[in-house]
């Protein structure tokens, strides 16, 4: 694509690198941000300059924060003795969303998938088993995506862990909500009749 | 959503605020930007400063350019008997794109639409008109989409061309090539008929 000027070339060619970002939509994009008040499109580059220079990862469970200890670590109400082992701050966000959890949580950074060059001296797994020495976490769970890559993972800390005491759990696998049965995949049928749990009156409104 | 970082939240704020970009998909890219080094984060968000610096828009005909008067207009091999009228810089590199026009162009910066309160006083109009005063252009050929809006504004300008001794022509409506007739849409068809054109051995190659 030749376009007529080079700063609409270069910022066309930064828009791209994002992903899932090919030429023609950056350049939808840019052609966007050009139509806009120059105050507000310094404004928005200087919110990406602002989010590299200021932001940090939190020293303990890191997660994204703008000190060295997160919010969720330096909260007094959380439950410092449950730690919930996630690949992605992300998945922070998406569990906070559920309100159903008042622990804290452990960014490992990925999971363990040799096809991606990722090993586990990749992970932050050293930082995890340090915070279990403390003698403080009574649980640990296990909360990655229920992939080869996850289960992999979630198998490398459960022989790591073995000799520490806290207790490892694993979110449950099953039916998702509102999913008709019929449509459910083999394994995640057999998983959810093996993991079956008494049934429960109040989760069952 | 509630994110750990008060600038990550302005940086997702900041990039949902372009056109099609939902709040998942702006942490998604921000979150990407933050795994990148920081130069070449700080070289994307300069890109941006760069643009709304130092583009400006051609004097001549609209187009964005890095110098006051754009590549194509400044362009001695470009015929400048003949002004190819569009509604956006990207219909330029559209039709740039077919290497079939040689000419110059006039970019409206829109189309007549009073459903989004767009007049003609807010498009391109008088600088157009002031161009066909000089004499030396012979065609002034509209290029604009073939929607309601697009013909409105076709209409508008070529009564406001009928006193100028210039030639209109209107690029065609018809099948698409590669297209199949029976999937073509009846006003379409028909226009493709009434606008018959002498058969060329060298188009139907």
């Amino acid at each position: 694509m030749d376009l007529p000027s080079k700063y609409l070339q270069k910022a066309v060619e930064e828009m791209s690198s994002l992903p899932g970002v090919g030429k023609r939509t950056a350049l939808r994009l840019v052609l966007n941000l050009l139509q806009q008040d120059k105050k507000d499109v310094i404004e928005f580059a200087q919110s990406f300059v602002d989010l590299v220079e200021h932001t940090k990862l939190c020293s303990t469970c890191h997660n994204i924060s703008d000190q060295e200890i997160c919010g969720i670590c330096s909260n007094s109400g959380r439950d410092k003795a449950t730690i919930c082992v996630v690949s992605d701050i992300r998945d922070i966000m998406a569990i906070e969303n559920t309100m159903q959890y008042k622990g804290t949580y452990h960014v490992l950074g990925g999971v363990i998938s040799p096809m991606d060059g990722v090993g586990p001296n990749d992970l932050n797994i050293e930082t995890l088993l340090t915070r279990l020495m403390s003698g403080v976490v009574k649980e640990v769970i296990l909360a990655l995506s229920a992939t080869t890559e996850g289960d992999t993972t979630n198998f490398y800390l459960f022989k790591k862990m073995k000799d520490i005491d806290v207790k490892v759990t694993i979110i449950s696998r099953g039916i998702g909500v509102g999913s008709e049965l019929e449509y459910a995949d083999e394994v995640t049928l057999g998983r959810s009749i093996i993991n079956r749990s008494p049934f429960d009156l109040n989760l069952s409104k």
